[in-house]
């Protein structure tokens, strides 16, 4: 364990104090992680009820001032927004701060940082998967990482003491890490969690709202995540479009295929293709 | 309240005692809603392990001798079989019983049976939206159909004392009823659990099997009825082949309509797809 973060740091910024930068603060003061935590925010009612919540220990509106003496900063806002702010952070923290963000797409964030940090600020690349249809510091957990996955990524240039530390931060938090190139990421994220959110958003459009009434938990589990706010999903869709067509167009291919094995009223074929995705489905687990 | 159900039933005959025969069976006896409750099925093992789960005070492999004194049969097996065993059940039960089933479609089912009953023997179509992807009795539960929707689906034929009476069956064990023509049940269960259900084998087929060390939640949870019995499901979308065909295609409408949008980078088209979404969503509640 080489660093800083297994004593408490003395202040860690958060850029974002909704669902998960608040669940950091959460987890940093329950755990006795950090000394103070600063929120940083848009909107003064929700820095207050950040503070209120007790992830914060201060907030301010200020972004060059909220991250004017943080060792660690984490940049949780839209992933249209999280290299701005980064670079922005960058250029008001103290020297050798650490930067790491948890945007949902990594390849253009982590390229439109990579080189530009001057002043020995370190930024790596960070996306904990433990995302809700829920948003806001209302809905922030203390124990939100606990157990999850949270994706690491190094760009062409990070050095292997930051990507250490950027783990163990997670790691402090609960959260197991994985370190993965943000192109393997993107394109795994996108397999994993941006075509589900737009297979949930097409099917919750497609039922009639006659038929509500009678959803039950398919229906429900289903469609969960199409709760989850639109614009901060539109930029994530967006920012991993490539790989997000990609995954549309296979997924296509089995739909055209289930589409065929119905038309023909073909108990086999459907029977063959249910076998093959229960068998996806159970090596996951519950 | 009319009739039999709110005093406690001789006996309640069981055929096919899995998850949902096994969660009637289990009511039934906590609630003190049947002196004797019949499990029926095709292997010994389940029959035993209702038994020692207490779902079933006597069980037998034959049908016919185990209808042979129900007051109330309700028949739980694959929709491909549920006719038949209604048929079979009505020849060897008591005059004037009441029989109804547990299917996930009903037009088929009710088309089959409506009118040929003799012997003043009652069938009345139920469906309880309460499955899971769990099959087998050891996952039955007695609150399974507590705050439940069960869909009770009249025939042509049927008489109102005997819908009544299917209803207050369903509501003795916790369920909320909803009456439905066969034909408007398989329109809405098509949208609300049969097309899902076919999403949601599309979709884990689709994800590759290196991506699934990152499924999180929403992966998770959008699969999970993909998790179900093959078997039980081809048979329910094959027994709902048109409702499910017309709904796969309306799916395709709203998939093209985000398709596009994504290879234009509209992100006016993609978030206001998004909206809708959320819009119907939000109004089912979690």
């Amino acid at each position: 364990m080489p660093c800083a973060v297994t004593k408490p740091l003395d202040t860690v910024a958060i850029v974002g104090v909704g669902l998960i930068g608040g669940s950091i603060g959460l987890a940093l003061r329950e755990r006795g992680l950090a000394r103070n935590v600063v929120g940083i925010g848009r909107r003064e009612t929700s820095l207050a009820l950040a503070r209120d919540r007790g992830a914060a220990t201060a907030t301010t509106l200020d972004l060059a001032g909220g991250v004017a003496s943080a060792d660690v900063i984490v940049v949780c806002t839209s992933v249209a927004d999280i290299a701005r702010h980064v670079l922005d952070a960058a250029a008001a923290c103290p020297l050798g701060a650490l930067i790491t963000d948890a945007g949902s797409t990594k390849t253009g964030i982590v390229a439109a940082i990579d080189g530009r940090l001057g002043r020995g600020v370190r930024f790596v690349g960070s996306h904990p998967l433990a995302g809700s249809e829920k948003t806001g510091v209302a809905h922030a957990r203390a124990d939100l990482f606990v157990d999850r996955l949270v994706v690491v990524t190094p760009g062409t240039t990070t050095v292997e003491e930051d990507i250490e530390k950027t783990s163990e931060f997670w790691t402090s938090l609960g959260a197991k890490v994985q370190r993965m190139s943000p192109e393997a990421h993107d394109e795994a994220a996108a397999a994993i969690s941006h075509l589900p959110h737009a297979v949930a958003c097409v099917l919750a459009k497609t039922t009639e709202s006659a038929h509500l009434p009678l959803a039950a938990t398919g229906w429900r589990d289903m469609t969960r995540i199409a709760g989850g706010e639109p614009g901060l999903w539109t930029s994530i869709l967006l920012a991993n479009r490539g790989n997000v067509l990609k995954g549309m167009a296979e997924f296509e291919k089995t739909w055209a295929a289930l589409r065929q094995a119905m038309e023909r009223g073909d108990a086999t074929a459907v029977s063959t293709l249910l076998e093959e995705a229960k068998h996806k489905r159970d090596a996951v687990g519950s």
